[in-house]
């Protein structure tokens, strides 16, 4: 069922009978490239997302909830709409960000089905979730910003830095722009499972159902859970500027 | 020989050639559980530890020393006694968050010897230690706040995260309350060594004799490096607050 | 080619067609002890390797450049000279942690290649850089401070907590002076090569070449990204003063 309709994103509940269950489904086009529009209706389906939840009975309510992000074709995101970003600066940036910080502290288990190519943008998205599943025979995840010519900002280096945990492979995905395909990823423990095309969607409501019911009540439990998981990422994300490399000057 | 007989914890010398090593042998009922009288008998133990290092001469001080805590039953221990600390509030959380900085710095190493169940206030005490041993055949480490619906104190999400190194295993223990069996904890690296039962304290005493000359002088060295070692999870412990999220309100 | 001849440190540019590549050849005596004056040639190289950086036409820079420090002997370096810094103490420790920020943050990829012994203070120049290469069969890498008796600035622990990235690893290192040699050092992830030593240069002019031209432009690029994504550690070495767990008295 089709839950909202906006035009770059759709909110989908894939199953009647498990109403806080939710499919966003991204479709910015065919790169799913992050604007300042694509932003917003994320955002929109966010809110509608809580405030479904927010509408469900005690009983609903106990069964918990979760939220699956995907798409189709070649690209999960392929990254930021990167003219208009650097343009727009931080009217851009902040709200982005601001995404990112909601996502990774959402109030029910957040799982990405990466369809396909997550670079840059795209892949920070990612990293936004608690799970990832991925497409198995194609597709890269990748923070290609250092081939761009971009640095990182605060934001965006901490978010990465809280989902790779071994030096080596955050060295090698900052500084190279190693691109990881499905089985490198699962070996730096950066996704979760990698499965065949045609079975994504499947084990993605498969985690999704088994979360589900860690966020029984949907109350704000694990929203504050995540924030003290991801404290650092969080302030660095919602207070930690947009320029790369600024807290130097203060030192 | 017995050091100390508090009521609810036990202070032990098992080696009379050896007078710094100790065994802290909680014994608060059969479930070890946290409340401020437990709490305040611990730390008396500790003043105790820390009076007779400075009382051996140089020559019993070069051998340095070391410090096990266990239990016996089916309990390391069960938690906080989650009752009184809710109604308690500051009054049982800030000395219970202060006990788990001094373990986590204290000036000789420390070993865990984990008899049984070690869950949410119990899997962050055994998590203050440096090493922990665990019995092979029984027994769960576990944060198991997602569960019983309480979101974490920033001090306490900040210890299990100095001690579960991967992103993927820590997740899975705050998101999910993933019981750790000692197999599964040991390929996580939250234990160092998983024996039968019969072997638990001899283990331990074998960690605590290898590590005891670490501390050789019984100086205030090793309780810097450790303080330098776990600097964040110290700031947030001692002054972190004990308000889950709180940090967000001043983003 | 010979690029700078200064008494303890030479600057060799090992190809003259790749103008951009750099061996930073240690030669403090045999040991490599960090002293002032030490210190004080080391950045004066990196002075250079900027100024000729900045010198490269166009093209030329569009190779990118990079950096590896070695030394000959049984000492890659055998850490502080620490009768002097003891003695010398901030004028000592302030240009050698600001030493290992800048090389931390370099805006070419740096490549230690580890000839033989990286003690302390040797360990941590080895890990300001990005990658490390070590001869197979000798030597160790360790952070003996605690056997010592000395325990660690802020700046140099989170150095150490940056690339060791495993907290059994990082406590092993720091609480008990474990002595990695290669196969440890690999294992842990500490190290990226192991290889015979009559291959060693040529293993680090490998990854040198390979990773080259990930600073493509010659720009400020690279160093941005690492200052992001050593953060905390880069904010720590240049403003975290020189007491060992002096934070701990502002709590």
């Amino acid at each position: 069922m089709i839950v909202a309709d906006l035009p770059l994103v759709k909110l989908i509940n894939p199953d009647a009978s498990f109403p806080s269950l939710f499919v966003l489904h991204l479709s910015n086009e065919t790169e799913n490239r992050f604007t300042k529009q694509f932003v917003k209706e994320i955002m929109q389906a966010l809110d509608i997302v809580e405030e479904k939840l927010d509408q469900l009975d005690t009983e609903q309510a106990s069964r918990g909830g979760a939220l699956i992000s995907t798409s189709t074709g070649k690209f999960y995101s392929n990254g930021l709409a990167i003219e208009a970003a650097m343009k727009e600066g931080d009217s851009f940036y902040i709200p982005y960000l601001q995404m990112l910080a909601r996502l990774l502290t959402f109030r029910i288990p957040t799982v990405a089905a990466i369809n396909g190519h997550a670079f840059a943008g795209g892949c920070m998205f990612a990293f936004a979730h608690d799970y990832r599943v991925m497409r198995a025979d194609r597709g890269w995840i990748a923070m290609n910003e250092v081939d761009i010519g971009i640095p990182l900002i605060p934001g965006m280096a901490a978010i990465v830095k809280a989902k790779i945990s071994h030096a080596n492979h955050l060295r090698d995905c900052l500084l190279t722009g190693h691109r990881f395909k499905s089985s490198d990823a699962l070996s730096a423990g950066i996704i979760d499972r990698a499965v065949p095309q045609d079975k994504l969607l499947d084990t993605a409501l498969e985690y999704a159902r088994t979360l589900a019911p860690k966020a029984s009540g949907l109350t704000q439990k694990l929203h504050l859970i995540k924030a003290e998981m991801y404290r650092e990422t969080v302030i660095l994300l919602l207070s930690g500027g947009t320029t790369p490399g600024g807290f130097m000057s203060k030192l």
